[in-house]
């Protein structure tokens, strides 16, 4: 079995760039980015903030930096986040609400990672000497732990009326926010219009090889310039990274529908298996199970990487798989049988 | 109504000294504790270390103090502290987990505040470069949400094996640690041996009008001095404060049994009230009942405050008791009286 | 040698309340100042901030605290505070600018720590993305390691003209302010209209056991409340300390002209002995000199350990007196006959 | 004038790649190399640490975050930063020192930026309970404000020296370390055995768009990683960058000493002119000059920019003007001929 018939289930942010994205990388022009002068960064920034109808963008090389740059730009110390308690945010970014920003966090039992208007409500800490002040709000769609789940448009809209009548900005972890989009068909520009700022990922479903994009008012964005350089995100000649990113917005956002058809069909196959327990709701481009008692979740990994796929365990007995644009239908078909004859 | 009649039912720690407390308070020798020269607070900070058979202590001015310096000398940055999802630690001390640490939290929803060993081992973190490492537990005891329940020796010593197999360190924020021992009637030099420090207050229960101790290892204590420095908690002639803990210690522990007992007395009046909907279990001086939705908190606090009588709401329709040495036997009876006319 | 006629030169910290001071503690009215009910407390932030003109007062355990919550509040994280390079709040607070408000600091040199309205002016950032922006001038009259030196009006009205034009805040260092209003008869309520914030010290020259005094506006003393919480400085029956702290505002002000005569005398002294290289200018009750390179600083100490004296050095050959309320005339005469005996 | 033609002097971070570098980016391999499986992030990595005899690599997306995590990674709150007073580090890089590190700095006036064994050693803190402990001492070579000023070996051995006695850990900030190295025939590997950690920059004379390495042991590298996460420095495919850089290893070093023959013609250049006060001396690719005060910084960049050069002021009256391989001898000629024009 060579390397490139590998499956790598992983993750979405494991896709190499394809040849044309490759291409459109190197006819880049760029410049000194700090300086903001690099065209093809200043295009990328603008391309992905008029999608969601928002102002301004502000590119960086990971979600984890846009996400932690809002966080830090919306609160100050003694302050409190509200979010999920599985959220990416929380849990998946090093504790860097506290360590970057000193905050504080409330943290609410979603359902697959969704959050309700009323618990988010619930949790707005009252005017006491001894509480930090609520500060921000953030959800993230579509929702990893969750299993890709989608809110819907009238809970998140329900939540931003709450936010906005508390003068609480509402911040969207949208890794994924194109799954959600293209499921659900809900409108980018709804988003601009509920959130304050919004993460974008080009590396995940999108297939670019590096970056994301936090998108906001043009105020809030000229304020996270210095975030991002504190934080060391501040990069030179980044136009390379950001026009694959702009090849990706033109060419890779309708053919997430494909990851989610195959999603849906391994879903398929699992649900049907003696060994799996239970699968979440496929809703997008994550598949997320969890194995019978008997069968222990290292020997499954095993007889996965026996037949050349790769996928990664998600707690006790529970396993992810991610489907991307590179597992293509060939790949699918192997799967299924590998899944089969365990 | 005279101010002298009030009952004061929100806290244990509005208590005033008794006159031998301000007496032995007025007698203290003192000396500059900067330097540390201040004899009686060197005193109180021994035999407060040797009630618990630990090396040493260090007095402070509060409780949220000696708390957050313990967190600050456990953890660093990047790292995440097990608690329970309503510890004071978390939830009333304005964030100072993440404020003055930069860590993280991992929030565990206990039995009125008491965890199992069991939840605490699944909450450390595993190896990860997305996740902090857990570098804290910390217990509450009694435990103020869960209305003044208390551990069992038993469960402490489980979760104290745990910490020290994953050498996380084990911190109780002992703040009505002695209503715990004088109610179960265990060993304060028990607790010595299975946590690694222990804050213990004496403005609560114990009706001194300043200060806690922070009780640990002789080399943690030194670790300490700098960080209650940075803070501000570096007092100089605090003799006359440490003087009134020593006096509590000495006078005012045996007696924290008339409180517990006052504290079921009124658990069962209120039991007995169509008003109330539920009545926490009294171990010890608290008292927490939640009201019918018929009965308004605002309505049955008012009527409260027109007998003399100040409490306080803590949650919606949820109403705390405290009983401490300024509510005596008539005074209960007064309490008494007044819920039973509403 | 009896330890009552001990001379401890070391800090204008180490004094102890006199007779007087301690009935003024023993009578004191107190409440729980949590909840804001200590009347003593209130009296003495009152009176405090009156005396300099500002709205309100906050009461903490420390000159430390009520400058790092001062610096706290008024600055922000990725921010910078001007100050001078030997300042307290810099060198003598643990490196507190840091570790509380994540604050950058741009060190200025002093003339004997006075800082020129041209210095300060020229330290402001300009805006620029690889810069803090600057958010908190600070001042310390007297100075410390100036040797007790005060600031002419002037220059301090020229600061304080270059700080409102950039909309930055100005805080006053005044834990030995009453010596500069003392030595140079300038008028407190200037001072008030002239700095945002003012921390005053009650334990210092004042001599009253613990305790410091943050003055400023009343939205500003509001917004500190939360951050004392945090730091742990939120005390319970605070008033005993307050009111030794009210007692030394009646009492012991006008008595530093006292101290700072006797300090002129030692200065005297001190330039009379050839083993002295050096002896600053006494401007107020801090005696700072340097001895010739033959006489060891150990030497020195230990000759006046052994007359009952006690000092410390203050850097290389650097040794800094302290008078205070508890060096009387007669112990000056001690001083001077052991200062002449070596 | 075509954009071709613009010089400009602003800085080395303002190239582009060449035709042979881009397309080495073209070739590279990839992988997710937050799952550690880039296979040209890891030769680039093992490469630098090779150079420099070291043993890890990290590689970041700036040079501002690989300062930044080292210095995170070698200290803790409540401790002190050794650093020049204009160094990148404190000076550049938004006060990162804080706000990552909640570390404070003792800033130390340089030779142009260099500093003495004696002046480090007399700035590391005694113990004491008000001080921050010294826990990291950072050079700079070359020092970018001193004018691109190299070390001498013997003086960084020296420091070297005191760090490992007091055991504290020595840093460099070798953003332009190579220009140090060609210019004075230094040995890489003697570097490595001096200091504990190394920045190296990719982007500036090197001529890589993007990327900084951190260097140092491996158990210390494998602590930075997930400060690199929390950062945001995690990237996927960033083998595109790291190819760059590896081709700048390979091809760009040795013709350091073209730029900085030319910075010494430039030099020369400058001393002629009537307008010019003042030539930093030039030992690499900087060339920092001072203004006559008759002749304003605006009316010289003005005179430049209309003959296509770009540069920038550094301070009132200060020009710097930066010599890369952007920069070809037809070029300077032009230059030379619009700075005799003026």
């Amino acid at each position: 079995m060579t390397s490139d018939s590998l499956i790598d289930l992983r993750s979405d942010t494991v896709t190499r760039p394809t040849p044309a994205m490759l291409e459109a990388m190197l006819q880049a022009r760029v410049g000194d980015d700090v300086y903001e002068e690099d065209p093809t960064v200043r295009a990328l920034e603008q391309e992905a903030a008029d999608r969601f109808g928002l102002e301004a963008g502000l590119f960086c090389p990971s979600g984890t930096m846009t996400n932690q740059i809002a966080i830090k730009a919306h609160t100050e110390p003694l302050s409190e986040v509200i979010c999920e308690q599985t959220s990416h945010i929380y849990l998946w970014e090093v504790g860097g609400i506290a360590f970057h920003s000193g905050a504080s966090v409330a943290l609410l039992p979603g359902n697959r990672g969704r959050l309700t208007a009323a618990q988010v409500e619930a949790a707005i800490r009252p005017v006491n000497v001894h509480y930090p002040t609520t500060s921000l709000i953030s959800l993230e769609n579509t929702h990893n732990r969750g299993g890709g789940s989608c809110y819907e448009l009238a809970e998140i809209a329900a939540i931003a009326e709450i936010a906005q009548r508390h003068q609480i900005p509402l911040h969207l972890d949208g890794a994924r926010v194109f799954n959600a989009l293209v499921a659900t068909g809900q409108d980018a520009r709804e988003y601009g219009r509920l959130f304050d700022t919004i993460s974008v990922c080009l590396s995940k479903g999108l297939g670019a090889p590096v970056g994301s994009v936090l998108l906001g008012s043009r105020a809030f964005i000229q304020k996270t310039k210095r975030i991002r350089k504190v934080m060391g995100g501040g990069m030179r000649q980044a136009g390379y990274l950001a026009a694959a990113g702009l090849y990706a917005l033109h060419h890779h956002v309708e053919r997430l529908a494909d990851d989610h058809r195959r999603a849906r069909q391994v879903g398929q196959t699992l649900a049907a298996q003696r060994y799996v327990a239970e699968v979440l709701p496929v809703e997008t481009n994550l598949v997320i199970f969890r194995l019978q008692e008997t069968m222990p979740a290292e020997q499954f990994l095993a007889h996965l990487e026996g037949h050349g796929i790769k996928a990664s365990s998600f707690g006790p007995q529970m396993i992810r798989f991610v489907l991307h644009l590179d597992v293509d239908d060939a790949m699918l078909e192997r799967l299924n049988a590998a899944l089969a004859a365990l």
